[in-house]
């Protein structure tokens, strides 16, 4: 799972109750080389984008004073990592974590965990925080937005008992500690000094569960489905659309639901789920094709930014929702950034503003502003929306834009063509059928986007892809590319030269 | 291993002994569009570059002559697909067949194997060629020169008994009878029309080996070992130099050395081969730390082109001893093309033709240029020298500049970084080890070439290494590049982005 979200502080969360306001001369500034005294750079929230910008900014300029206020109790984790916890892959919870609140300490790095930023103030650069025994203002000298995203939940009965988003950790000990309760306490679902213990009790309690629903064919409903099957349910996994995945195209959404059936989940394919409801000890999903009732379901449609502490900040969103920035990571307010999943970036191939809510990006993006307030300006970089997923044996990838209408509105001629070849040569044992689909502008030849899907390394040939994009390159460039070629690894035409080859042509006839 | 080679003619094979030539008006001549009737595109060699060529050319012009010219039996044989049938991970010899005779004529090609071209005169456009039973001339109104590269054998004995230079399909079809008699039937290393059985068969019928010496520590001196491994022999590897794969540089080099102490076969670095010699029914290896006494030995100490037929014509070659060719594979002859291991290539970094034998390139090379003559004038496209190479579980790749020397010779100040970063996120179950080497230019920036080691995935990543140097990316723009991140198969920052990463910042300062 792509996402890096450690959503934190949002405008609708708890109002303070007591707003204990400490000028700025209580808080200790520090002083930049010119010995001139300055605020601190505040971070809102302490996951991948905030984090990385605390560190990098420490780096750059170990003066600096740098406070991080996180809403939750857990910071720096691999948000990606959730679905394999509770698949049983994963045996630790706390292995998600990169950084302890030690390891932060030790960066000099001043993190606030259980700590809200309910307000900011643009003109006197100062957040309202709630913390967990008073509600007080902090001044910053430069501010970080980075509130991440958070799970959509546009089904009734989200929120109860046995339905579950998989969008924070709590969640996924929770239904780790459900599927697994022997083994929950090993796996450190509880008392890991993080979690909602009682939460997360509660499910290890109970009779585990043998049937599930899923709701949602994206990458987190594809996940979840392979994490549930490890634990010998029963899935039902519901898609409103036709196709899973749908950003990855028509040739991966096949595969995956060919895939899906050999292990025997039970596809509903355009089926909307309209409702969670009690059953007796379960819950009924109801949906376009009739009712199904399950012991537990898996919430996975979609995501949203956490933008609303910046819109009542007045800091500009974009259409997305997402919060404006420019290349640098600076939204329309004075030394205010964002960055991660509430903000948008470049997309290389159409030049918009897009927001693609990815690990890489949220990382990426707030390592180069923690670089650019520590004194260094630093480029956040663009997106291609490059992702991959696994999904049991089969490995998928897709980057760029696929999507004709979409690369119609960028004002390209779109084309696009799918190919199957081998992995390997196809004496080598392990050759395996790996599909590509490359789409191009008729116009000029320039390459727009791809997908792969395959079960023999197929995931990292997208990277191929996604940096010819980077370059600009055309279909007939990427087909004269040298790629690598040795019968164990790929046959002398790689898949994508394969795929090249066929659309270069298309393209110049 | 990287070779395409079907190394075919040469001037110094077997001299005409009767020349029958035949007139122009003898040979059934093709027609143009136009009702022109022309003289056939006559191709020197049956292998990668030169059916490729012919398929292509048939392809794009149906009505065109086109006549192959094959010295040997073999044709468009895999020949990097070798070594994995000595070990016997591939079972069937003739499995590294892409096409057989009857395809090749169905494709339309007059396919003339046991036929040497002895010589080209580019003034009246005919080539001399002694067939089985006489010798001819014939006609050209094209020519390609595809005659692939050979084995050098710097080393006195290398022609003796129990020597072998793995170079052909007669030397696999042996090696394997001799190391496993019982299976060289199955394995189709006799009797199955291409193969020279008495050679085979001589070896079929002794005692197999139990000790090996390997002679060069190159791609085909590594796969070698391990294809010999795989049968339980006690092996010795001779390098003259300190390091295994010098192309690929110390990381790699050092972690393959690694590697084989690992599997027990001896190294001898730093130790050159002086005669292989006679000793009591096996071969004594004379080197400068002594003497080794062994049952066999294979020589791959290195390649040169087969470019004798060209030079005798006046076809103008390079210094490295190969055909000079433009960028549509076209020599100083008119309607004379090289490709292949026999013809240089532009170089995607240097800029400069460089001579770099490898069966990407002469596929391509060899396809553009029967597009070219078949009316659609294709360029071949540069190479990069990306080649990627399997050690056992070590997979290693390399791609563009790498060397200081030649960096600077070519007009760059490098500067190189090497990390190691794991090939999944930590926590996942299948991390490992991955070292990604990065050379770049300190002035411009500019990304110059790369290394990638170790057990998971490596080999595939250097494809995105190569690919940024198609994009003539800097190391920034690389560091900046959208690749794929899930925990199944990359970590959040790629090993490749986390080098680039680092050399950036080196560069920078």
């Amino acid at each position: 799972m792509r996402l890096s979200t450690g959503g934190t502080a949002s405008a609708s969360g708890l109002g303070p109750e007591v707003v204990h306001t400490l000028s700025r001369e209580t808080i200790r500034p520090g002083a930049d080389h010119s010995g001139v005294t300055r605020d601190p750079f505040v971070v809102v929230g302490g996951d991948a984008a905030g984090l990385s910008a605390a560190s990098k900014c420490r780096r750059e300029d170990p003066d600096r004073e740098v406070i991080v206020f996180e809403r939750g109790q857990w910071v720096s984790y691999a948000h990606c990592g959730m679905p394999y916890y509770v698949e049983g892959e994963v045996d630790d919870l706390l292995s998600l974590t990169t950084l302890g609140p030690e390891e932060i300490a030790d960066r000099g790095i001043d993190l606030r965990r259980g700590h809200e930023v309910t307000s900011v103030d643009t003109a006197r650069q100062t957040v309202t925080v709630a913390g967990p025994r008073e509600t007080f203002e902090q001044s910053y000298d430069d501010l970080l937005l980075a509130t991440g995203a958070r799970a959509t939940a546009p089904v009734d009965g989200v929120e109860r008992d046995g339905v579950f988003t998989l969008h924070h950790m709590d969640d996924a000990a929770a239904l780790r500690a459900f599927l697994d309760p022997a083994e929950s306490v090993d796996a450190a679902a509880v008392g890991n000094g993080y979690t909602d213990d009682a939460y997360v009790q509660q499910y290890a309690d109970r009779e585990p569960p043998t049937t599930a629903a899923v709701v949602g064919g994206g990458y987190v409903g594809v996940e979840t489905v392979e994490a549930l099957a490890a634990h010998d349910l029963e899935i039902h996994l519901f898609q409103r659309g036709d196709r899973l995945l749908p950003p990855f195209g028509e040739p991966v959404g096949d595969a995956v639901a060919a895939t899906l059936r050999d292990h025997d989940v039970h596809l509903h394919l355009g089926c909307e789920v309209t409702a969670l409801a009690d059953g007796d000890e379960s819950t009924r999903v109801e949906h376009t094709d009739g009712e199904t009732t399950v012991d537990m379901a898996v919430v996975g449609v979609g995501v949203r930014p956490n933008a609303e502490l910046a819109s009542a900040a007045g800091v500009a969103t974009s259409t997305s929702g997402a919060v404006g920035v420019d290349d640098y990571g600076r939204t329309n307010a004075p030394d205010v950034y964002a960055a991660g999943d509430c903000a948008v970036a470049e997309h290389v191939v159409t030049g918009r503003r897009t927001w693609v809510p990815l690990g890489l990006t949220a990382n990426r993006a707030g390592r180069a502003v923690g670089a650019t307030v520590g004194g260094d300006p630093t480029p956040t970089g663009g997106v291609a929306g490059t992702a991959v997923v696994k999904a049991f044996e089969l490995e998928c990838g897709r980057t760029g834009v696929l999507d004709h209408e979409t690369a119609r509105e960028a004002g390209f001629d779109p084309v696009t063509e799918t190919v199957t070849a081998g992995s390997r040569s196809g004496y080598y044992p392990g050759n395996a059928e790996t599909t590509v689909t490359l789409c191009g502008d008729r116009d000029t030849g320039r390459l727009l986007g791809g997908s792969v899907v395959g079960t023999d390394r197929a995931a990292v040939r997208i990277d191929t892809v996604a940096t010819a994009l980077t370059g600009g390159l055309t279909v007939a460039e990427l087909e004269r590319t040298d790629l690598a070629y040795a019968p164990p690894f790929s046959p002398v035409w790689d898949p994508v030269l394969v795929a090249a080859k066929v659309l270069s042509s298309e393209i110049e006839d």
